[in-house]
């Protein structure tokens, strides 16, 4: 073998084994980000302040409906703290589309959520409707929320 | 230069022009979103409801506040029309922070944003909050809007 058939055939491979792990990263990816998506929700139903707000990136944000931006870690926390108190409240969601890009460091989950808790008068409400979250992966290999948002399905002030 | 020395060689290239292909992908890519971002705002002030349903991907869909998810471009269409003969109508909105995957196939646009419309006695409703789109590179090179999300800053009931 010729020094430039050795170059044009470790190309060729190197195009097939790059274009073949990009495929592969990308359901990867998603599986990954799936799993983020669904760990984040059990620190959420184990009303865990810390862990919850642990998968918030550096500068992520949470943008809740009828509110200002959730900046950083620490603002997250003090609203998932106020949150967490509420009486009976519970938090579910269900991811419906998650996808990654190719090179498997973005990608986002969607789909639905649940809430409910109760009043005051102890009477239970139920909030549901659907949410983005934009994941990005971190240098230590785990994903991370860039942005997160929501918002309700119901008619205003239901 | 022997067939093994060549290959190392070609990999090692390789490895660099990848590398930095990947870094000029993705803010070159984080810069054709943010174009179409405005784009499609572009599209929202000219109330050209074709126009701007044509930025929503296949499958794609819109999640407003208080409603149910919009889903494909006929709903959308629909949605935007109504959305449109408001009187008064005024939709404009600032992205923020513009991210896309190194493989420059998926990435999102995040902002404020600001609405206003007039009400029937004619007096002027002013509106501002947050959204999140995330935008996927079509086969034809042009980046759509996979999910399109947002909320209101002000108390429910504004």
């Amino acid at each position: 073998m010729k020094a430039r058939e050795a170059i044009v055939l470790a190309m060729m491979v190197l195009t097939v084994v790059l274009a073949a792990s990009g495929q592969e990263g990308n359901a990867k990816a998603a599986a990954a980000i799936r799993k983020a998506d669904q760990d984040w929700m059990a620190a959420f139903a184990a009303k865990d302040v810390n862990q919850a707000a642990s998968f918030v990136a550096p500068g992520g944000a949470m943008y809740e409906p009828n509110a200002p931006a959730t900046l950083g870690q620490e603002a997250i926390k003090k609203s998932l703290g106020g949150m967490f108190q509420m009486t009976g409240e519970k938090l579910t969601w269900t991811p419906t589309l998650v996808e990654a890009a190719k090179s498997g460091d973005l990608g986002f989950s969607s789909g639905t959520y649940e809430f409910s808790f109760k009043d005051p008068s102890g009477k239970t409400v139920n909030d549901k409707g659907k949410y983005v979250t934009v994941w990005k992966k971190q240098p230590d290999g785990s994903w991370k929320v860039v942005r997160d948002i929501f918002n309700s399905d119901l008619p205003a002030g239901h």
